[in-house]
């Protein structure tokens, strides 16, 4: 795909012999907080603690600095207070280590002394090779290794491992601020770059994109340091996996509000948004839809068209269900007649999409297998692309069984579908969410969502196609 | 204000004596369900479950029909087959019960067999002067007295008692649909009127605009019957308390299944968007918005202006609650130099807005007193109508400590708030959010909600002040 391989980022997510440097007192910050995660989180590779007052910690030595470590250290996790952390660099230097992650905040994001103290740490770590990620953030998450650099808590010690790639300018996506124990986001790896002294979101996209557990992309950008070459390489990189974008900063307060917050400038969003148009990176509005949406593209099939089938429990919320796939671009599918047929023989009250299944519940004897035809018989019309469902659960006993449908419809069926849940109990609500995930099979915390994430599947499917199609030209 | 007073309809919520009509076959449907959930949410009033076949239920004595009960009946609820409909209808006439509600379904909605049965019944209760509820509805939910007349299983008995009324054309409102007591909704009644063959959203209006314990009106409306009457005695009901509306059908697709759903036809989007807009009606885009933008009218006092001040624990958050503050037309407000001379005075990196009171989290020993102090300051500027406020939850042990900052608050100003809480822990979450709903605070699921229920609320007093304005006029 003629994309450089940025192999230094490999280094940090990769990383085998990890320091924490920073203060060891027992709290939810600073180096405790880091090793403590990492012991939390089972990282397979080793931690070395690094602090000149300690000598313990958790049961681990804690050496004065890195050079007192014998082996080799790959990563460097620095919270100390900023004012140090020029001499931590240098001494990180010295040790020959070649990434390093400055949690730590009190730089550029505070003024013009914190810039100019910025600058002299990213003079020191160029001099010596080390690439930077931060300051001001709380750095990255490897689920494959159990690489987690946050040190505030997060009260839980398993991600689900999974193939979405989170890259944020905050640390609203780390494990210290999303209940990813809770709710199921199978995430590959995350990052926070913070100030982006030195790696930024070039780097990470570059890095993501050949990453081979990296199925999927999503962004969250305050500003773009180089907005043509972001845009040339995300065009190349969407060829190949999605890339999703929230970008905030759309209002010219909150433009102001990015460089104060950033210390960088956030050009027009009218530019931005037809450049990402133009590149095919899909541009989502919320933060529940940055969090949300790029579930779709982990578990389900690209779509082979922007036909939607709606299975409703509820008449209402199937109505609702067509505005919002409308919206989301997504056109209502024309059943066939042979499945109009065979909707007919289950019920004339079916005969039409949405399909109200709901009609039917209090006719028939076993509703989850009358169900499950309903759906099979949906998703074999090949006028169908896709297919949103609306359950309702009420009862957690009964969630096994619904997900032994959905798991009998996937094994059948290569379409995407997502789910919407409705119902009186959050418990069964959350259960049945829990084990259709677990199955595969994105349930939404809002009808809304559900539906826009199939209508960026088929969008992104059709930009796809267009740029493979673009790329073999250009190649041939 | 010039409306009349619908009394009708305080025989359906008022009911004291109730009667259950339909199948007492031990299961969650028909007579059964409906008695069981009157039992379960301990009905103040007298339940009349009605069947031949049976002579006892749940301990309770079961009467052939209406007419062999001896004393007066109010309300009637009605979940038999279609079929039996009209009988039933007629035995109600003859016992002189002038309110009824048809959870049956088998009507209108399946097409012209069930129009002509619909229109039968429609006939018999005129002639009778019984007012109909439905068909094909869940009924209604008075959380005064414990009424819920849906047949479906709940899961819970305690409805948060509170100032909101849901009108629906949907049974997604009710209590079998919705986790009322796990979400706190406080709610005053619900009704789902279904097919509206009599009692509509007219009537419903009128009742709830001069019903004493209802604060703010939210209607979900596929179809609106007379628009322009409807329009009319809105923009009256309006200049006294929020109508809020969700009205689906805006695709050429989903108008059709409108069509389907209810039997009647859905209007020009365009034209219901402009006549709400002239009638000073909110309307809301998503299910989401419409079941949680009325708590902000629940509990909240209106603001003064839309001026807002955003206190938050991430600066990214802070900068997506501008753009959905801007988006929803409120101003960010301009803190005075007063105010940004006592928050420099915290520390010189919160005097803005957002103020981004993470920043000096990891500085002080008592964050929560400082968090308290820094919302004191910015609440107390003349500038500042509203405020949202982002709150990071991860240790269920401190929701307690965080309520009481916000009920030393809520005392001391009288300016509206929302808020938005992340974290890592849906159970730290769902706590705070719980003690906040409690204390009166509306705590939202998304960022973009908790922002847009400020500006619905600024937009709303401003509409009411411009309508009573010239209600006042028209009186002189």
């Amino acid at each position: 795909m003629g994309l450089k391989i940025n192999s230094d980022l490999g280094t940090f997510f990769e990383a085998r012999n990890v320091a924490a440097i920073g203060s060891f007192k027992e709290e939810w910050m600073g180096g405790y907080g880091v090793v403590k995660n990492l012991l939390n989180f089972g990282f397979s590779g080793n931690i070395y603690p690094i602090n000149p007052s300690y000598s313990e910690v958790l049961g681990m030595t804690v050496y004065p600095t890195v050079n007192h470590v014998t082996d080799a250290i790959d990563l460097a996790i620095v919270i100390t207070p900023s004012q140090v952390v020029p001499t931590i660099i240098e001494q990180c230097a010295q040790k020959g280590i070649k990434a390093a992650i400055i949690v730590s905040d009190g730089f550029a994001e505070t003024g013009r002394e914190g810039a100019r103290l910025q600058q002299q740490v990213v003079d020191i770590a160029q001099d010596a090779g080390i690439r930077l990620i931060g300051p001001n953030t709380i750095g990255i998450v490897n689920t494959a290794s159990g690489l987690v650099t946050t040190p505030y808590f997060t009260g839980y010690n398993r991600i689900q491992r999974g193939t979405i790639a989170y890259a944020s300018q905050t640390g609203i996506t780390g494990a210290q601020a999303l209940p990813l124990e809770d709710c199921a986001y199978p995430i590959n790896k995350i990052c926070d770059f913070g100030n982006k002294c030195d790696v930024n979101e070039i780097d990470l996209l570059e890095y993501l994109a050949v990453d081979p557990t990296t199925k999927v992309i999503a962004m969250h950008l305050e500003d773009i340091k180089d907005g043509q070459q972001f845009v040339d390489i995300a065009r190349r990189v969407v060829a190949h996996k999605p890339v999703l974008i929230l970008k905030p900063g759309r209002s010219e307060a909150s433009a102001k509000a990015v460089a104060s917050h950033t210390g960088s400038l956030a050009g027009s969003d009218q530019i931005y948004d037809s450049a990402f148009r133009q590149a095919g990176i899909v541009r989502l509005d919320t933060w529940q839809e940055f969090l949300d949406i790029p579930r779709v593209f982990a578990s389900q099939p690209l779509p082979a068209g922007n036909r939607i089938a709606i299975v409703t429990l509820s008449g209402a919320a199937g109505i609702m269900a067509i505005d919002a796939a409308v919206q989301s671009r997504l056109t209502i599918a024309q059943l066939s007649s042979v499945t109009m047929d065979r909707l007919a023989r289950v019920s004339p009250r079916l005969a039409s999409n949405p399909v109200d299944a709901g009609q039917v519940a209090p006719f028939v004897s076993d509703f989850t297998q009358t169900l499950e035809s309903i759906v099979a018989t949906v998703l074999a019309d090949d006028g169908v692309d896709c297919a949103m469902m609306i359950l309702w659960a009420a009862f957690t006993s009964e969630a096994r069984e619904m997900t032994d449908v959905f798991r009998r419809l996937k094994q059948q069926f290569s379409k995407p579908m997502t789910v919407w849940i409705y119902g009186p109990k959050l418990s069964a609500k959350e259960e049945l969410s829990r084990e259709l995930e677990a199955l595969g099979l994105p349930a939404y915390l809002n009808l809304e969502t559900a539906a826009k994430a199939l209508g960026v599947a088929a969008s992104y499917a059709k930009v796809r196609l267009h740029l493979k199609d673009a790329e073999a030209l250009s190649q041939s």
